[in-house]
């Protein structure tokens, strides 16, 4: 027995030590982080994906349910996750894979980022974050007054008053979607004579209350996916997300907005908030937001717009016109990790009053009294990392000038790949880029121009020919690590609305060349030819339709 | 224009430069890199707080509301945030700041959490994380099985089932939380007949076809504040959450909860979730989770157990069957950046059905096809780090084994500074620990006798003036920074419900030592000095009430 408990002070001495500061540049965890260091910027300087294996095969590192029940050393650990975690995983930053809106992030982000993990400052209380609680309102504020140019004396009375937040800081574009419709349900069912509000009440109370059928939310049909899921969150059903048809570039139809709203309005159904899109996910395409701002003006709804990929367009003076009505919305979205080159979890949402977000207030005895500074008290998270001093450093590294570099770079670079698939007869433009973001497909010659000469079951048919062509391209492009371009589906006016599959590109990061443009078609059109009989029976629907047209 | 093209060229190859992988370890960044670890380094053997100033002139220094306009070297800005940052921080993990659930980090953290940044991977599908996803199903497949242990072959079959999820990662536990209760809801009012269910109808609609008159959640009156946060979201309203009293160890009393649900369920207000709290956020106490689950299955409500902070508990063969019951919850929130000492942003809810999150799965064209293993079809957040790894890597390196050595100290620990307290004639224990949390107050020698003899107004009034001295107690300690202690209110049934203000201490630091635990009560003695005319209205009081006893 005393052996035992003798034991076990062992053990938990040992314990003690991974918790105290290493000593010196000599000690084990120096040489582990060199050696990781040294790994990480070798597998960066690699392809997108070091070694090709099925995702099967990879699971079987990944079976054991029960947690080990013996310590193993941190170096041995290392070791392992290097082998089996960053081995095989996906080098998002790598100029070639230009899929995906997660893009290459500056190097000093990587010493900056160990004073958040090492200081770990919890943002939901003062007594926990100090500086990094007026660090992070003043962050919101700045990217506050890139939306609205309000004047200085504004933020002066605004930015660190306890009882106001200009937005919120969300671990994603998802929760800051989730909050901006959160504050603009509560603040169009508040509280009215005897009835409390939704926030105390609820929504059955609430429209009992009002006399309301239904709530709506209404967002162009290209809207983020994480719209619907706020409808279900909310209460308000995904029935509720009511999509509005978009023109020929991917932007909402006002007429048909403005109409919906009026025919909602005539079924006792309230339309409450309307989301422009600021950079479709699929098409990267802008809603025109200053007509859809005096829509919602005119008709008393909550405007949010959703510019979590295309916000930071803003710092560009080249380029901000593209966003013109931005400045009219009640809430924006904008994601940090997106166009700003932030690591993954930097979702900000923005207020226009520094009042809005009262309807989601609340209080605890023994964190966020009334009164304190605590950004948790009109957060939708609680307990939130240190984030904000990231964006913080890359807004003062990088400065607007910096960004603005970038991002008329990215669309430049953009309206470059596009020209450049225009000029090839086997690829076919699909959506134009209005930032740094389009969609294409490869279509061999023959078919491009049967295609220009079919309806019907024939369009159909080539159309789905070449749909699983797409789909094989991508697959097999991905799969062999060289370089990466998503996929999607659309519904092009140009062939009669049917679902179409198309290659989706987005060229945020700088270091993607002209070249990498180049060689990333060349190997799409060789990929192309390892599908004989897809090919060949896009050639025989071809040739079909072009005999019959003769 | 030539001259100022040129310029924009030369600025935009150096914006090139802060994204390229940097050339050996004698570049700046990895010089910048070792003045951070050694700057992180000396802070974190210091004091709480390194320089005491008031919030108000901690603001001057983050007043601009501009994004800068001109770029910094990465040195300069660096320096910055050491001196304006850093030093301006809150050291949560200082063995002597025992006020919050935020404990120490194992140092390994630090180097490991650079793969993270570094790969920058999203979770939200494959694509973007391949390796992290098996990954993070085994996290979370580790965890259920510690809750729930099912047999090795429920894991075979479930933890990489594309179609399923065990659980989800989210931001922190008020997300998990949230998760749950969406997830209850959504089950409780599924589509039926021509009802198409509350996720696609909404609330109203629901409410309608089911003919309730409300929906409710139950919880002690202990319950975290983001229970009625879920509440409002929801669209339950927090009247919704209804609270029921606990017993004098700040458990929930079951024949109360019972009574309530069935009170409820004729009133036509459908009480579909019921929350047991595994480690109350202000007491640290367990529900009797076995007895709410047996209610709950009799009830037929869905029950979530809230053990954000006391589920690492189950880590422990010693102290694991202080949550018996646990095993029958429907869901569980743990969060690992509590007791599983990992940092800001790691909380995970487990489903004990691996169909239970259908009720809650989003798909869309571009991710998240159905029969993808792409995690984000059923999550709250979209876009998310690969913070799953950093848990991986405490769960192999710290071991069940270990996790339980640091689980039992802290409880150890906790019943010795409860002891510690007791043998004070000044101090008063005002919740006992179960776990590592207790609560006490300063009472000098005489007003504790006093409290024993007084009820009414002169408790009251003697009650209140020992509010104060608490309070300027905490506050002078916080400011001082040398160690913390939280405070909030609780109504001890002792003191006639009387809200009566307490120092909240968490034992969770493994490096806090006894000798630290004796110094804070020395301190806190020692600055009640320094509230002379607190202490002597406190002394009439306490002489009025005794003298009118004799």
């Amino acid at each position: 027995m005393v052996l035992k408990s003798k034991t076990a002070e062992a053990n938990f001495d040992s314990l003690l030590r991974i918790f105290t500061v290493p000593e010196g540049p000599g000690s084990t965890l120096t040489q582990i982080e060199e050696e990781i260091s040294q790994n990480l910027n070798q597998f960066l300087r690699e392809h997108i994906v070091s070694e090709e294996k099925p995702l099967k095969a990879i699971e079987q590192d990944f079976l054991a349910s029960q947690i080990p029940e013996q310590p193993v050393f941190v170096s041995e650990h290392t070791q392992h996750l290097l082998d089996k975690v960053v081995a095989q995983s996906v080098h998002t930053s790598a100029p070639s894979f230009i899929g995906h809106m997660t893009s290459a992030l500056p190097y000093f982000l990587m010493p900056l980022s160990k004073i958040m993990i090492a200081l770990n400052q919890n943002l939901v209380k003062i007594e926990t974050s100090k500086a990094f609680t007026p660090l992070e309102r003043q962050v919101i504020g700045m990217l506050h007054r890139l939306i609205y140019t309000d004047r200085e004396d504004f933020y002066t009375q605004w930015m660190h008053s306890a009882n106001h937040s200009l937005g919120a800081f969300c671990s994603g574009g998802t929760i800051a979607n989730i909050t901006a419709l959160w504050v603009a349900r509560n603040n169009a069912l508040k509280a009215q004579g005897a009835f409390q509000g939704v926030e105390k009440a609820g929504l059955f109370q609430a429209m009992k209350h009002y006399g309301y059928e239904g709530l709506a939310i209404l967002v162009s049909e290209r809207g983020h996916y994480s719209l619907k899921k706020a409808a279900d969150l909310l209460g308000i059903g995904q029935q509720g997300l009511v999509v509005i048809p978009t023109d020929e570039h991917n932007k909402i139809k006002p007429d048909a907005l403005k109409a919906t709203i009026r025919r909602l309005k005539q079924q006792r159904i309230l339309p409450f908030a309307v989301v422009g899109v600021a950079g479709t996910t699929e098409t990267g395409n802008i809603d025109p937001l200053a007509e859809m701002a005096a829509i919602c003006q005119q008709e008393q709804c909550h405007f949010h717009v959703d510019a979590a990929w295309g916000g930071a367009t803003l710092m560009s003076h080249q380029y901000r016109h593209l966003l013109n009505g931005i400045e009219c919305a009640d809430s924006v979205t904008i994601d940090a990790h997106k166009q700003l080159y932030l690591p993954m979890g930097a979702g900000i949402v923005l207020f226009k009053s520094p009042a809005s977000s009262h309807a989601i207030e609340h209080h605890a005895q023994y964190i966020l009294r009334e009164g304190s500074k605590d950004l948790g008290s009109r957060t939708l998270e609680g307990s939130r990392s240190g984030m904000a001093m990231l964006v913080y450093a890359c807004l003062h590294i990088i400065s607007r000038a910096g960004y603005e570099l970038l991002i008329n770079e990215s669309i430049q670079k953009a309206a470059y790949f596009a020209d450049l698939i225009r000029q090839q007869d086997d690829f076919e433009l699909v959506s134009e880029p209005e930032l740094c973001l389009l969609t294409y497909r490869y279509v061999p010659k023959q078919a491009r121009l049967a295609l220009q000469h079919s309806s019907g079951d024939t369009l159909a048919q080539l159309n789905q020919q070449l749909n699983e062509l797409t789909k094989f391209i991508q697959k097999k492009q991905r799969e062999s690590g060289k370089s990466f371009v998503s996929r999607t589906q659309l519904t092009p006016k140009r062939w009669h609305y049917l679902n179409t599959i198309v290659f989706r590109v987005v060229l945020a990061n700088p270091l993607t060349t002209k070249d990498i443009l180049h060689a990333v078609l060349e190997e799409q059109r060789h990929i192309a030819t390892q599908a004989p009989s897809l090919l060949r029976q896009i050639e025989h629907s071809a040739t079909a339709i072009l005999s019959d047209n003769i």
